[in-house]
């Protein structure tokens, strides 16, 4: 675990910066706490608007609006309204994602076993070549085209229920890592 | 590998049954006529309409639409306009996921490679316990609430839109199949 200090520096930093999501923080410090693991990466979920070219075409993809609480939909309604870009827009809910460094596969086995049980059902061990990194993920997801060509497709009624169950997501999603810190701490 | 023969009979009888996805069966032969991989379950990624209870609540959804093949909108316009449930309708596109059992780590760490390389970016390692699973999956995906509490949301322009992305999501996951199949067969 070589690297260990070096990230937890820079995670110091970040937190200090504002550049870590509130909400994950507690899990980034139980997990950096246990001797078999360390962090590098996290996202506690969120809710974003991004840009396109083309479907698919992530190089061009450009992020309008990023919230990682609940949203109020007038919010996202001014921002589609008022767009001139010529280049469509997409609402997405991301899950959240956790970049763990394992000791050793024993140790990787075991945080993948905790995770799909806290609800992180798409957990998996992302990484092995120099490392071995567990990625921690949940299921819960979005991906809706919300402009096209200049043309905003949904109504407002519309808009209201798409933000309400993406809403509805990050607390699903807030609740799992509430239950994955419990179970994290109970980790010998 | 105790397990493969039997996997490949089982697999043999689905393919005469037609309950595997004709786009995934060159993959899937492929990996089977290899020493150290087996497939145990696979999807070549489709288009869905699922009926869901409340959000997250998997338990209680119902396909009512399923389509490996491009889609025609009129087909999904149709089954939501003559929709007289009480619950919530999802228009989802899944992307290919394909289940291989590897004879060890070594040859895991090959198939995630060659997967990442071929644009199925999220493949990783899904089961260490009892076997060693690599899910190779792509990173595609949609999912649009299209009816809630008796409402059809989107307007017929709407769903055209929406459609037309689906199909496109589909056509770029024949493409990495296809890049898939090349690279797999290079394989020793």
């Amino acid at each position: 675990m070589k690297d260990k200090s070096r990230y937890l520096r820079d995670l110091r930093k970040m937190i200090q910066d504002g550049e870590v999501d509130l909400r994950i923080i507690d899990t980034l410090n139980i997990l950096n706490s246990k001797e078999d693991y360390y962090t590098t990466s996290s996202c506690a979920g969120r809710i974003i608007l991004i840009e396109l070219e083309e479907i698919g075409g992530k190089k061009s993809s450009n992020f309008i609006f990023k919230s990682h609480e609940k949203v109020d939909y007038k919010d996202i309604w001014k921002i589609i309204k008022e767009y001139t870009g010529a280049k469509m827009i997409f609402l997405i809910v991301n899950s959240s994602i956790i970049h763990v460094v394992c000791k050793d596969l024993e140790s990787a086995k075991k945080l993948i076993n905790i995770s799909k049980e806290s609800g992180f059902k798409y957990s998996s061990i992302f990484s092995l070549s120099d490392k071995i990194i567990v990625e921690i993920r949940s299921t819960e997801k979005m991906d809706i085209p919300l402009v096209k060509n200049g043309v905003v497709y949904p109504s407002e009624d519309y808009l209201v229920v798409m933000i309400d169950i993406a809403n509805q997501l990050l607390e699903r999603i807030k609740k799992k890592i509430e239950k994955l810190n419990e179970n994290l701490r109970n980790i010998k």
